[in-house]
């Protein structure tokens, strides 16, 4: 006996804008019966999903959301899984194998999408053009000791930095505790920049020095970067050299 | 006098399969009259763009690719310079904003693109769903003990790591000694993978302990991923866990 194998994409769609997903992540919405996601991202799709089935869940509920996904495909549906930039950056790709152990005759696979560090990035200039690192500054599933223990070892492998979450109505200070903990290592006047609402309206991006850092406005829709020791301000744009040329 | 900016995209082509490529990027490509690139990425391009000026130079002259963008900018031309991935990973964005403090009225603009990081890490499963870092194994712009430190730094902060250039002609052996590197504090039984030809025909990848990645056969198309703490095999597939769920 044959058996069909239900398929589930995991569908990272870019950081907004849907001229930023690939062509592959199109295809795979327009190959789908049905499409789960966070409400806001289920309404940055173009016109012509909107006749999907389409699942929207609250933005807590991720397990739901996965479950959610498998049982759609138990009833024999093609189902797309969306997250923001990357599926598999801080996003449910991880969770959806774990509980794909539950579930029997399902194929999940991961369309990748621009993650927010690279898309970022271009709006900075190329602020990640060497080693770099992204850190998390959530610590909804990782302890705050941990956190700290990364940006230390961060500092002391001189990797650009790259930070998501970098705040929430919870959190209110913890860039700055980010930074307070990095300027035991970096000097004040490190070149650094965030930016705001990367591929969607109202795009904003700062460049600025370490100190300044600290004190930043920033929200759950901005992603903070931290350069290296070979990072400078070029024309107001953040570039990171991409070696130690002996020139 | 209004001065007419004259435009150069820095164009990250995602892996291979223009399927990986965003809308942004492609739009990119027709607007631009010349087309910079080495000669690999350009082939790799759809026929739509053969009508284009097509402009190759090998592999090691990336300065005189980047002056010949801002003369062909210069002469009224559209000009988009494309990389694999993304151009700001690895790739010649940077030097672009260097070699550009030469030039005037030259408006650089970065379309993001999928690095093998992203890629890669989607055909394995999800590998870096918590926080991670590249490191590039490449000695040619970056001397080798500023590679160990950061191999040793990556350890010391359980990131998931993302090895890029892992291996060339020159330096078999490098992986092989960035293994050694990390067997000093990470375990022989930690979770690994690595990826060939991602996006591409002949895709293969392999999942495998830390001990075994010591001995594997990669080249230059090859991206190694070295899991955390957290990182399983489930199914065949590398998955990091979102975080340090208490359940
Ligand atoms: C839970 S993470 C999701 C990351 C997402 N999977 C990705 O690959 O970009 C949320 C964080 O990603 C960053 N982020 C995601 N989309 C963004 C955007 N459009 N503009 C700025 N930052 C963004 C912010 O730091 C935000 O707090
Ligand atoms: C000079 S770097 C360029 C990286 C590129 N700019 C990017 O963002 O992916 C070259 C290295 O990237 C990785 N790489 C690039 N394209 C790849 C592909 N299609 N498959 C596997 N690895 C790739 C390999 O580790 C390779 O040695």
């Amino acid at each position: 006996m044959e058996i069909n194998m239900n398929k589930i994409y995991i569908v990272g769609m870019g950081p907004g804008f849907e001229s930023m997903m690939t062509k592959q992540a199109i295809d795979a919405l327009e190959a789908s019966d049905v499409i789960v996601g966070y409400t806001v991202y289920i309404k940055l799709l173009g016109e012509k999903f909107q006749t999907k089935e389409l699942l929207t869940t609250p933005m807590r509920q991720e397990k739901e959301r996965c479950h959610l996904c498998f049982k759609k495909a138990l009833e024999g549906k093609t189902v797309s899984l969306v997250c923001s930039g990357d599926a598999g950056i801080y996003g449910l790709a991880s969770l959806m194998y774990e509980i794909g152990q539950e579930y029997d005759n399902v194929e999940l696979s991961v369309i990748p999408g621009i993650t927010a560090a690279n898309s970022g990035a271009a709006v900075l200039g190329a602020p990640l053009n060497h080693d770099f690192c992204t850190i998390s500054l959530s610590d909804l599933l990782t302890p705050w000791d941990k956190i700290e223990k990364r940006l230390v070892a961060a500092a002391e492998g001189d990797f650009v930095i790259a930070l998501y979450n970098p705040s929430s109505h919870k959190r209110k200070d913890y860039l700055m505790r980010a930074c307070d903990i990095l300027l035991r290592a970096i000097e004040p006047d490190r070149a650094c920049g965030y930016v705001e609402n990367i591929g969607r309206e109202g795009t904003s991006y700062t460049v600025c020095t370490l100190g300044e850092l600290r004190s930043a406005q920033v929200n759950m829709f901005t992603t903070v970067f931290i350069g290296n020791e070979g990072t400078q301000i070029i024309d107001g744009m953040l570039v990171t050299r991409r070696g130690y040329q002996i020139e």
